[in-house]
């Protein structure tokens, strides 16, 4: 069940129509198949999204979807640096209900 | 209620003495006033921690308390460059189920 850390380091000025970009396109990503979260959190200059999925078939298959095709198109030009994407695997330590996604 | 992304890019070869490390100490993390989530992550060449705390008053003792003064003790030698911490806020959107750590 892969997790993806997503950081995305907005040009100034600019975080706050990547904020819009997310929230006119999030309900068609939680909306695809496998999709279990997908959490966006807005910083001074970032905009970060925490997102776990099934698999690796609905993760790939969310990478090529029409929703984030359409997010691409803003990020281009919003972004300081490319984005940092991270496809990650749990490492669960602790207490099961605090240390897991 | 304050989330932390913390990104950790580890020297090579490390990775495996940081993740041993935070199997050691996220068990008094997770024990920590106002800790609701503290889950570790695992990359080739990295350790990312998603986190949730109760308050800005939690977050600050957690930064200050034993157990992460121990972890800092493993990750001064440990990391390729200074761990990115990241506060952020939620910025809700979409099915609150799938959108909100």
């Amino acid at each position: 069940m892969p997790v993806v850390i997503a950081t995305l380091r907005t040009k100034p000025g600019r975080r706050d129509d990547v904020l819009a970009a997310f929230e006119e396109h999030t309900p068609a990503i939680h909306a695809e198949p496998g999709c279990e979260l997908y959490a966006v959190h807005a910083g001074p200059d970032r905009v970060t999204v925490v997102e776990k999925w099934a698999d690796q078939a609905s993760l790939d298959a969310h990478g090529v979807g029409a929703p984030l095709v359409a997010l691409g198109r803003v990020l281009a030009d919003a972004l300081a640096e490319p984005g940092d994407v991270a496809v990650l695997d749990a490492f669960p330590a602790g207490d099961p209900a605090k240390g897991l996604l």
